[in-house]
């Protein structure tokens, strides 16, 4: 009801502000007898984490993961678990000048219209960081999707106007930017430190693909495959936009073009994005989101202040010239979220 | 969980099938007091029918709406709100002669994987025409959110490769494609016609706006208001992409050229299309969805039968060369539903 | 959210007042697969329905169901299954002469403070005519049980001070007042016409019975299965209370008396009525209800209108002097909605 | 969906073991601009932490609250509100003697059955303890009510056979098993050690009221407001049997004796408990539970093991022969967490 759960079998629900002691999670109907191992959440946690690289903000948060209930003996029991982040390189101190300014691009102003009092310390609940609690608990998904054969992966395809050309899933770790063409990385990498030379920032393109997922995932009607996995998708902080398959192109081309047509063994091609009708049709799951600059920038801009006034403002503070790179683990976990969902919604399909 | 519900406080379950012999919605939360005007529904279903022109299927289904309960005096009485659509022009023959074929583009498969068990008669419960329910729905959220001053409006901004060059909101329901620019609607209907002739299809981009929202509506985290919308209009039949605002494009902008400068009296652009950290910003909520182009065409097609063996299939019926003038009024209806939702959840947000 | 909805997986929506034109319910989450038998459906509805003997109300509503979805060629297709039932036999005019009164022992006052608006016709949705849509959503659950190998029963054991001194299950369908003891059915039937015959009412108790649930049903902490049990029959309009096993008497005994000792092939006691920390354990499901004289009597009683004015009122109408037989497949259908989810829940218990 | 989770507007979610490093709640819903106090919360906890008294276990959890988002400068900000207990009294040794073992009037069976897998240590998950966030919770609902002019207080009415006979609300807290009737007290203290003395337990009855509850709340149908209070209680572990108003009696009477008359300022007597047809009237709410005998006894009993062989168990540990005065405090919590829920979603029931 006030959006801080997600998933309706498989269901996280996430606490936590920026600035506050600690940030977590409550990962409700894991099932028992799944193995839970913690270092597959650290590593998640590791490739969201900020300061991981050169292009990644200052901010050295370790993000520690600390498993609280729900695993005996390494293994789940099919109750609630719970785990925690502390919040360690707080520096509140940062936001106090701007404390009384709503920086453009951001929640401030709705939050403030909203709730009548905001935490002005780093966004609070609206910041990014929330996203950590979303990566722990897809780390869980994904633990749960390993047991029906299912993977997923992601990669930036597009970074301040560099298109990746080729995807080589095996390049996507090698590079801080986690571009699938490591030629397309090295000039991503320009883009955004060229923007950040401006005071400015780059947004991009996130792929995401699932492997592996049977036909028959999704729930007719409301609760179709794509449309929970554009809920997911869409629900991180600055994404615009999300594509399932061909997206806005497949509404160029004509239904002869655009129809997978249909082999023993599969499709002879996947427009579609492996759903069809709502429901998974055996082949790959393939979504595309797009992501904005980060709108936290040092050039100055203009706003107003709490009072309604005209006002001048400069986000100074730590901050990610370009989010892509770290956005590319939500992705995943987002959709491993709806994908663990689904396959447990799928067992009550039939009798 | 099965999908038949969608939205928290103000939330609605339909039933039916294409050739059942009704099909219908609950409309539930819906608060007393509010004067139900059974000819808007009427209205807006009259928008959605099959048959209405001549660019659309000669399938002329009525869509007559009965209100069941939940109206007292014709005003609401906060109880829950039945709306009946009986099914009048059925010739389930006309599917007889496909019933063992998966017909490409469609849920067939996906459906038959699932349950298996499938309702052959023109899509059964994957067919278009459960939309008429979320119409007769989102009839009722357009009344619930007049009280709130706000109002929902969609146009065909793309058909068949032609887009509009101009948004001339009262041009809409003039032309039979809902194009806001009346030149290029010719043009639309030019593209649906040769594509008809060719026994083809095409696609199309719907924009929709909510004006009148006030800052504060949406829930942080997971229900932000860009995410339940991408929820809302994914999960219609053949969408495959949602934007809001720029969308795809803000990810090709540096954060000076995204961000929209905050004046006392609003903003000095909407690149946001209207949310900011999924909360509303107060300015005009904007979104973009792209329709793939119509999966039933008479053309020869490949594909397998219900055994797995490869087949041929040729879908007659009377199917919609272009789905998008009539998907208008559902992408009008889905918009008008999250937003009645989030504008109740709202109410309790601050003691 | 508003009330007409229950369960999680397999789970009802209901609408419709008791002088409107119809109410029905959607049941969602019935698995494909599923033969549905109309007419044990109709059954439990004549068993429900007013009229069906000498103590019941002389209102004869035929409570005809009609199935409008989720049903293909007599088997559930997995997708939202409607059921309508039109009212007949309203008499609105019977209510115009205490619209402006409050009736004592009914929602009246409270529905009006909540509304500010009431359908003051017959209670409109507080009618217990709404047990109707309960009554065939719980003879659906039934079908869903009875692939799990579960059945279940209920009785009427105490009615006006008259208790049944013996519990014979093949006995209760045989006498009007659906007791479990021959002799008492007679003694409780002299006991529902005295008081009729001074214009008043009486009450009684329900005892309801599961059988074959397996143990492991029932979800830890808040969904207990005895919570949810209680929340069901508890939701039944004049319920006033709910007893689990030996309920109240437990609270009597000594940890050494209550607790039902283990062995290899059950239990050798049930005090817990088959639940142990809120999951089955196995034992037959038991639970007892106590319901209170109807309210609506033709005695004068004092109130107020609707203006706070003092004023008298004798409720005439059809009204059944005990509404405890009637009652008894509410109970039934309300239990076996609580275990047909639950036993679907449980599917997700385990990987 | 797990049964973690309780509420829909004002929401708790619960995680913890009894013998793992914490547990803990997050609390959704809270309105923003409520002051937290934590004080309050942590004299609730108190009220309900094991070695408070000489008839409490000697096990002495201090169960110190950490709050650890949701709260800004001392007021709530309409995030969500998670709050932490460590565990630091675990004598896990205690129960590897009994790991093998079911201990009769326990969960242990069921949730065997149910997961396959058991955290034996305490009961885990299924242990009393879990009501340490429940309260914790309830004190925030409890600061919610206070803005709706509403307190919940409740106290034992019958311990071990021994009834209260007068209610003086006073003297509950004055008295270690928060006895109404400081006389009653002295004798229920008495029943408690004789069974301790026996190497068993007793069990009670707990009367629990609100104050200040207009009419209006509750919603129709299913979330009727006594439906709810019974769910709520009656999963607290323990609880067998659920009573509003006069309950049980209630069905002894006639339609006359039972109706309560209507005046102008209120009602002329409260057998309804303040509840009709599901929706508070305005008087004060009243409900009793029964709480059977604690389980855990250091008598000899028969049971099996886990591999179903028969065998014997003392269940020695540190236990409460008596766990009513303990349970008052958790009563009160889920008293108070319902009527939170309800003022909030009664918010959204006109226009």
């Amino acid at each position: 009801m006030s959006g801080n759960s997600f998933g309706e079998i498989f269901r996280l629900t996430t606490f936590g502000e920026s600035h506050g002691p600690a940030l977590g999670v409550i990962v409700d109907g894991v099932p028992a007898g799944i193995r839970i191992d913690e270092t597959l959440i650290q590593r998640d946690l590791d490739r969201r984490r900020p300061g991981q690289s050169k292009v990644s903000t200052m901010r050295k948060e370790r993000d520690r993961v600390e498993i609280l209930s729900g695993v005996f003996e390494g293994v789940s029991t099919g109750t609630s678990l719970a785990m925690l982040i502390r919040n360690t390189d707080q520096r509140s101190q940062d936001y106090s000048k701007i404390a009384t300014l709503f920086r453009p691009g951001h929640a401030d102003l709705g939050f403030t219209r909203k709730y009548g009092i905001r935490d002005y310390r780093g966004g609070g609940r609206s910041s990014g960081r929330e996203t950590a609690a979303r990566v722990a608990a897809g780390a869980v998904a994904k633990m749960v999707l390993k047991e029906f054969g299912v993977t997923v992966r992601a990669c930036a395809v597009m970074i301040g106007g560099v298109y990746a050309e080729t995807i080589d899933w095996n390049e996507v770790e090698k590079n801080i930017v986690r571009s699938p063409d490591a030629s397309a990385a090295e000039r991503m990498i320009d883009a955004i430190r060229r923007a950040q030379a401006d005071r400015d920032s780059v947004g991009g393109h996130i792929l995401c693909e699932a492997l592996g997922v049977p036909a028959g995932w999704g729930e007719p009607v409301f609760d179709k495959l794509d449309a929970l996995l554009a809920h997911a998708v869409m629900s991180i902080g600055g994404i615009k936009g999300v594509e399932i398959g061909d997206g806005f192109d497949a509404s160029l081309l004509r239904g002869s073009g655009n129809n997978d047509p249909i082999l023993p063994d599969g499709f002879a091609s996947n427009h579609a994005g492996g759903v069809l009708g709502g429901i998974s049709n055996g082949d790959v799951i393939r979504l595309r989101a797009a992501m904005k600059p980060t709108s936290s920038i040092a050039r100055r801009q203009t706003t107003i202040n709490t009072d309604g006034k005209p006002a001048e403002i400069e986000v100074l503070g730590r901050h990610d010239p370009c989010l892509v790179p770290r956005a590319v683990p939500v992705v995943e976990a987002m959709t491993a979220l709806v994908l663990a969902d689904l396959a447990l919604r799928n067992r009550c399909a039939r009798i």
